[in-house]
């Protein structure tokens, strides 16, 4: 346990210490790579929190936070249960992992002679398990205040523990999407076009908001704006972490260059993706903005340059996070005329940018081709449809989905 | 000084640099790692100024975050001035360390043949200086509002520089509780019960806020429930580097694999907190939510694994937060039985749950004895409550404990 | 790539690694401080969006935070497009950089023999960017409401490649200030009374908010001095990494206790101003609090031991820093006299500290001298407020530099 520091006892112990040798040094570093990257990426889990405490009504706020941490609680556990071995204990090719509880290793068994992995096995668990909580915040804020929320927690559990797993295990347990050409590298596709999908679905069977549409012909003024940009800040931050921690491995040079490359490309596409959206409002909407379709912008390039982080030039990131912020636009317009609710604009951002993102990597990685990319992105597509909408039906005749009334919520804070 | 970057510049200096070596590899590792500890444990002061701000009224806000942000100031000061030193540099098995000012080694009397410590005195000091906050803000949100500021202050510099110091002396600086069986990871008890202990005495000097116990059969509005949650949850976040940097170290494998399971089994122990105190909230009160508490919950499973972080399995980790949840719900309730009024929720997270987890540590440490975490709690209880209360009563007849009427707070912002 | 964590293949992998050697461990370790450097750093970003969001009445809220979060992107950009070069490729002693693209290092080329630099070129440019960013976010808040977005941006732009990128590599580029005994270690002058002069001559031009100083008589409630308080302390801790990051090496012992030495320092400065500003209001302005000037103490503090955080004892720091607390609590009332309309108070703060910060260098610093350290900041003042007296007449004159009417910005929320 080393003890506490003592200034007087240290000195003399020095000498015992062995020096660190190459494995141990891979090791040390990759595990505090880790970790930063996990606390980094937490920050999104801060963020997603305050978009939607943004976008709700206040009074809504006790039940929609509530939820939102009892939800982030309950994917964590799910994710230790088997999340964690449902992604990557599969078979080669296979369709799924196992299903088995996550156990650390000792750091009694790890001698310098003898790692089981060049990381602490924690330390990747810790990581992997922000990156399964995304999905389910995800949904979260797309469907917020109509849906029931025993109906939410319930979803996001089967979200954290089964459905995300399945799917990330296809390409990144070594199931078999990885015996395609298919290419996601931090989950543009496999994260959040997955939830797109799953909230999508939930959004048709739910329907809008009450008033949500009618309301639609004078500017309808944002509940918290402050809190949508807060949190649109801290995803962006927490982003940077999660996909520079994505490569999985910082214990050389040229991995501590790819971390570098990948976090400055995912930092230029989500500064097109805001500066395009905010240009096009400047010049085609001129006065009549919608502040949180703009700052949306920034999550859309977030999310589009998802799929390939590593392999563009900065310029090309640029560009593919300006053309997701045109997305995140046009959705946005497309959403309203077909009256989905979406309440902090996430299906435009991820579902939108995800395909966009997942299409646009043979633009870069010259091994991608469109029609493997166009394979791995329909059949995700397929199964998260197919799969939330049984689970959303089985849940919508058990525990209901719908809150009766608005004001129910009320009673929560 | 090292300059600034030039490309040009550099690549004919490379040669120069000596490799580095085991001994200083470890220094920069050790360093690194309490600088990445200290920095995210900074979210909980943010964390906490944020549930204090939520759980007071709007027009009090000003005298609160003042106080809470000057305390923070001041406690620092005095951890330098003083503090560090009553902490670390005691007698063996004595009672206290030594008054005498902190001072970092300099960079110029470190070489690679010499070194002081494995760590950079510096990132120690930050590190410590950011836990030794920590008994303060507890006790501020306890005692909000009512609390004279200038009593508060003059409190919370006593409590980073002398009785804090003092108690953990006794355990972290070779005092008296290192030779019993003891045992105390990163402070259940001389961190968290020793706060709650602190503002127990205090809630009794100085009563309840006007008003306070008359509204409550009526459900009362949170303040600002957003702030309490954002609040949790960088708490949470912070509290992870705190935990795991309480190893200090991680410079071998084996280190890094013990502060990633500290991390993990921290979080499940928060996870664990939440979703147990939701369900019963779920199940037992139903729609009568108090959103505040349920949060604490997580508080609460976070304070409950802080005595013994390391040796527990992920699952012991669940549990022992699990029960944490409950001990803040059936707090909660004797508090306000009691008519104890606690702004915060402070007294059942750290003093319930710090007892709590100080008597669970031999769950899963086999060398740990009921009976010495027993004594060791109870020391400190003693310790606490006395000094506390001498000092609390000095304060009142010199400064005045409470403010004469709520709106006088008003001015102040 | 490098593939994604799978727990049956890796071990069989392990000894294919080669053993890290001397430079490729300083590259790591570089290239992994830059990094974290910059994620602690950006928090100033949020940090300085929340202390305008709470300083401006809440129905502006959606155009300021738009202004902002796309101001920072945009500035981004250009930084990447050609700030890092104007401010880094440079002839010796000159006076610019040069006018061209950034481009990081191709991992590949990275090779244990073959080392462009000692760190990521990538970890390089995206802490720079932070950096780069600040002028414009300070300048932002002391202009803020009356301020054209457009004609903000439109400057932030010209801040972030040109103006800030020019001053500072006449120091940190090798240009003409670096040959004098010039020293700025974190750009108290480069950076903060740089954005200072900047914004100063803006508000002469733009005049004060509507009814500013008509108000003054009685005690205005700030808007939201939540906002200012989280925004204060995260711009607080983002300073620690942004300052500690500018040693731009912890690659040795010496690196790394110097580090730890400079964040230890730099704390101790924001304390030593914070308590300095609060105690000046207890005793002279006793119930009149100013809660928001007493907070920017903080900022002052932080300012003032921006110009050498290394050098300095900590109770130096410490002294530095309540001085600094002085300041701002002077100028503030100096500013309010002058009828001059600084919305955060970043005058008093960034341009009145920056000045001091710079002045007092020679206190610690034996080979620095006050006549060098005077032409220096004089330097960059006549630079900064002629060159931003022109752009912002061109502004001024071609897209205008203030808004007609208040009620204007309500539209863009």
């Amino acid at each position: 346990l080393a003890g506490f520091s003592q200034e007087a006892g240290l000195p003399a112990e020095l000498p015992t210490t062995p020096d660190l040798k190459g494995h141990e040094i891979s090791f040390v570093f990759n595990t505090l790579f880790f970790l930063l990257s996990g606390f980094v990426a937490l920050l999104m889990v801060v963020g997603f929190t305050m978009l939607e405490a943004g976008a709700v009504k206040q009074e809504h706020l006790g039940a929609v936070l509530l939820k939102n941490l009892g939800g982030f609680a309950a994917c964590s556990i799910v994710f230790y249960l088997f999340g964690y071995h449902m992604l990557y204990s599969g078979t080669e090719g296979g369709w799924h992992g196992s299903f088995k509880m996550w156990q650390p290793e000792a750091a009694s068994t790890i001698t310098p002679e003898n790692f089981p992995n060049l990381f602490a096995s924690g330390s990747d668990w810790f990581f992997q398990m922000v990156l399964a909580s995304l999905p389910a915040l995800i949904v979260s804020g797309i469907l917020a205040v109509r849906i029931k929320p025993l109906a939410y927690l319930t979803f996001s559990v089967l979200l954290a523990g089964l459905i995300y797993p399945t799917a990330a295990s296809w390409l990144w347990g070594g199931g078999w999407l990885s015996t395609t050409g298919f290419s996601d590298f931090a989950g543009a596709t496999l994260i959040h076009s997955l939830a797109g999908w799953c909230a999508l679905s939930a959004t048709i069977l739910l329907g809008a908001r009450k008033g949500r549409f009618e309301a639609m012909k004078k500017v309808r003024p944002h509940r918290n704006i402050g809190y949508i940009a807060f949190g649109t800040l801290l995803i962006w931050i927490g982003w940077l972490g999660y996909s520079g921690g994505s490569l999985l491995a910082m214990d050389s040079a040229a991995d501590a260059a790819d971390v570098s490359n990948i976090i400055v490309n995912t930092h230029l596409a989500a500064c097109g993706g805001l500066v395009t959206a905010y240009l096009i409002h400047l010049l085609v909407y001129r006065k009549h903005y919608h502040t949180a379709v703009v700052l949306s912008g920034a999550i859309g390039g977030l999310v589009s340059i998802s799929a390939e982080p590593l392999l563009p030039s900065p310029s090309m990131a640029l560009l593919i996070g300006s053309i997701g912020g045109v997305v995140v636009i046009m959705l946005s317009e497309l959403l309203r005329t077909l009256k989905i609710d979406d309440v902090t604009g996430g299906i435009p951002a991820h579902l939108g940018c995800g395909i966009w993102g997942t299409l646009a990597v043979p633009l870069s990685n010259g091994d991608a081709k469109l029609i493997d990319q166009v394979i791995g992105m329909m059949s995700v597509a397929g199964y998260a449809i197919s799969i939330s909408l049984v689970l959303w039906l089985i849940i919508g005749f058990s525990l209901g989905l719908r809150i009766k009334n608005e004001h129910e919520l009320i009673f929560y804070s």
